[in-house]
C-alpha cells in the first residue's frame, strides 16, 4: 500500500491570552515568543523531517495568512489557506481531508496545531511516525501524551490499564475524557492509563470522510458540494459552503463516537501547549532570581518575574510572580497566577470597540 | 524700613526616584506629575501673588536650564542660574544672598524647594507673609508643617512647648531634629511641638551672610571674592570659587548653630515633598478600585495601582499596590512600599555607565 505523509496544521486561532503582543492580525502563532523562530515556523521546522514541506498545508484565517505565508516560503503560498469564517476544528480539517483526497488517493493526513512546543523533537518525531503508520493502516490515530502534573486545563484519552509509554504501536483507546476538576485528574494521572489529548490527528483521508459522513452529515454534504481544489470557481463556492458546515470540534463530532480509534501512549518528550504568558515563563531559562527578562534588564529585589519587553530597559523593583509584557501601544502587568486571564482583557476591549488594540 | 521680597527657588536636584520619568535633561521638578503643570511651575504660580516673578531667581544646573527658561517665561532669563558644580544648599543659598545683596540692599529672600505641591494655596500665601515680616525684622525664619503622620522621611522643628499651629508671628525655636526613627517620630507628632521642617527659609541677606561669615568663612570668602553680578568676569570667577564651597546643607552649616532662628508653627496647607511615586498616588484622585490611571487602562481586579503611562494603553491584571511608570525607553515597575528604592535603579545605571537612561 502506498502512503503519503501529509501534514495539516490549523492556525487559525487568536491566542487572545498572548495580548498584547498577540493580535488579529499578529497572533501567538507567528510571534516568537520562545526562542527566535515564531511558534508556526518551529512546528514546520520539527515536521519537515517526516513530512516534506511541499506537503505540508496550513489552514489559517484572512488576518494572518499573509504573515504566515511570509515566515514559511518553503511551504507553497496555495497551500496556505484562509477559512472564510472561525469554525471549530471538524469543518477545517474536513475540508483539509477533501482538498488532500482530491489531490493525492493515497493521503494520509496529520493534524497539528501551530502553536505548541517541543522539547526533544526526536522522540516527537518517532511517534509521528508510528502515528502514521497506524494511520496508514486505517486507524484513527491520536496522541496521548504521559502527564506531568494533574492539568485541568487538558482533556485525557484513556488507554486501557498497563499501556506503556513508548509503545509506538497503535493502542486501542478506551475512552476520551473532558477536562477534569482537579481531584479527578489527580485520579487520572494516578491511574497511570490517562493521558494528556495532545490535539495531534492522524488518518487516511478516505477513513476521515466516511466517519464525517455517519457522524456529520451536514458538513459531509457541504464539502463533498465542493469543486475540486484549484477550480476556478472553488474560492466562492468555499465561501458559501464554508458557513453552512456545523461548528463543532472533531474530538466531539467524531472522536468520542467513532468505534475504531487508536492511539500512541508517548512517554513525555517536552510538550507544552504554550497556553498562557506563565507557561512561556516555565518554558525559558531563568536567572538566579527567578526572572525571565532580558540581560539590561534591572532586578533590584524582584523575583519570579516574566518581562517581554522589546527595545525597552525595564526596571522592577521590589515585585514578584508578575507578568510584564510591552508593546508600543499597549502594555500589561498582570500577577502568574492569572495568567489565564487575560484573554478577558481582549473580550473588554471588543466590548469597547478599541480596534486598533486588537 | 524698607523690605523687597525675593524668591530663591530651588531647583537643582535629580530626582532619582522618579525614574524612567525624571532624567539628568528632564528631571522631576520640569515634569508635570502632578496636574498640568509643571511642579516648578506651580511653585513660581503658588508664589507670584507674595512676590513678584521679576524678583524670582533660580539656582538649577546646566543640564535644566534650558528647560526651566522654557517653562517660565514671567521669570527672567538672566535669572535662572547654572551651578557650576552641584554643592549642597548652604553654597546655593550664599550665592544667592550675595547676588541678591547686591542688586537690591533691601532685599529678604525666601528660599523654596521646586518639587513640592501645596493643596491649600491661601493659607500657604498667609505663612509665606508671616515668614517674610519676621525675616524682614532680622529673624532667621523657618515654617514648620503640623505633622499630619510620624514620617521618619523629614527633619522635626521643635518649637516650645503649647505652640500652636496657625500662628502667624515668629516663634522662637528651640532645636532641630534630624529625621526620626519610627517610634521617635511617633513621640514628635504626640507631643504637638514638633513639625516638620518645610526646607523654606526666610531672611534678609545681610543677616544670612553674616551667620555664613561666622559659621562658615572658606564659603564666605569665597563668595565675597565674586564680582558684582552682570560684570564680565562673574560667570568666570563663579566657575572658580564655586567648586571651593563647602559642600554642607544649609541647615547643618548655619540653622543648628545660629541663635536667632525663629519659625511659623503652620496648619497643615496640604504640603506635600512629591518624595515618591509613592506619593504622586496619595495625591492624584483613585478610582473605585483604589487605582491611579488613565481613563483608557484596563484594570481587572487590579487595586490600589499607580500607572503613568502616557500614549499607551495598560492592563492590569490581578495585581495590587503597583508602581507602573512607562517611558519610550524605560519602563518602571514597583511594588509602591517600596517606591523609595526607585533612586537605586538610577545608581545601579550609573555604575553600568548607561548615560542614555540617565
Amino acid at each position: 500500500m502506498n502512503a503519503h505523509y501529509y501534514g495539516l496544521i490549523l492556525a487559525g486561532g487568536r491566542g487572545t491570552r498572548f495580548w498584547p503582543r498577540s493580535r488579529r492580525r499578529w497572533a501567538k502563532q507567528v510571534l516568537n515568543v520562545v526562542g527566535d523562530r515564531s511558534l508556526i515556523q518551529a512546528t514546520v521546522d520539527r515536521l519537515k523531517p517526516v513530512i516534506a514541506p511541499e506537503r505540508i498545508w496550513i489552514l489559517t484565517n484572512d488576518h494572518l495568512r499573509d504573515a504566515i505565508i511570509r515566515q514559511l516560503p518553503e511551504v507553497p503560498k496555495r497551500q496556505v489557506l484562509a477559512e472564510p469564517v472561525q469554525r471549530n476544528t471538524a469543518a477545517a480539517i474536513g475540508l483539509a481531508a477533501h482538498i488532500l483526497g482530491s489531490v493525492d488517493r493515497d493521503a494520509v493526513m496529520g493534524v497539528f496545531p501551530s502553536d505548541h512546543v517541543v522539547g526533544k523533537p526526536a522522540p516527537y518525531r518517532a511517534v509521528l511516525r508510528a502515528a502514521f503508520r497506524g494511520a496508514a493502516e486505517g486507524h484513527l490515530m491520536v496522541v496521548g501524551i504521559k502527564p506531568r502534573w494533574p492539568e485541568t486545563g487538558y482533556g485525557y484519552v484513556e488507554f486501557p490499564r498497563g499501556s506503556k509509554p513508548g509503545t509506538l504501536a497503535p493502542v486501542p483507546v478506551k475512552r476520551f475524557r473532558e477536562k477534569p476538576a482537579l481531584a479527578k485528574a489527580r485520579r487520572y494521572v494516578a491511574a497511570g492509563n490517562f493521558y494528556w489529548n495532545s490535539g495531534m490527528f492522524f488518518w487516511r483521508t478516505d477513513v476521515l470522510l466516511d466517519e464525517l459522513r455517519r457522524h456529520l452529515p451536514k458538513t459531509a454534504t457541504m464539502l463533498a458540494s465542493l469543486p475540486r481544489f484549484g477550480a476556478r470557481t472553488f474560492p466562492e463556492k468555499l465561501k458559501q459552503a464554508f458557513p453552512l458546515c456545523d461548528n463543532i470540534s472533531i474530538d466531539y463530532a467524531v472522536l468520542e463516537k467513532a468505534g475504531n480509534v487508536s492511539g500512541i501512549p508517548a512517554g513525555d518528550f517536552e510538550w507544552n501547549d504554550v497556553g498562557s504568558w506563565d507557561a512561556v515563563y516555565e518554558l525559558l531559562p531563568h536567572d538566579t532570581c527567578g526572572n525571565v527578562a532580558a540581560r539590561e534588564s534591572v532586578c533590584l529585589d524582584a523575583f519570579n518575574n516574566f518581562v517581554d519587553a522589546r527595545g525597552k530597559t525595564v526596571a522592577l523593583v521590589g515585585v514578584k510572580d508578575l507578568i510584564v509584557v510591552d508593546t508600543p501601544d499597549a502594555l500589561l502587568v498582570a500577577s502568574r497566577a492569572r495568567a489565564q486571564k487575560v484573554g478577558d482583557v481582549v473580550k473588554l476591549l471588543e466590548k469597547q470597540k478599541r480596534e486598533e488594540l486588537l
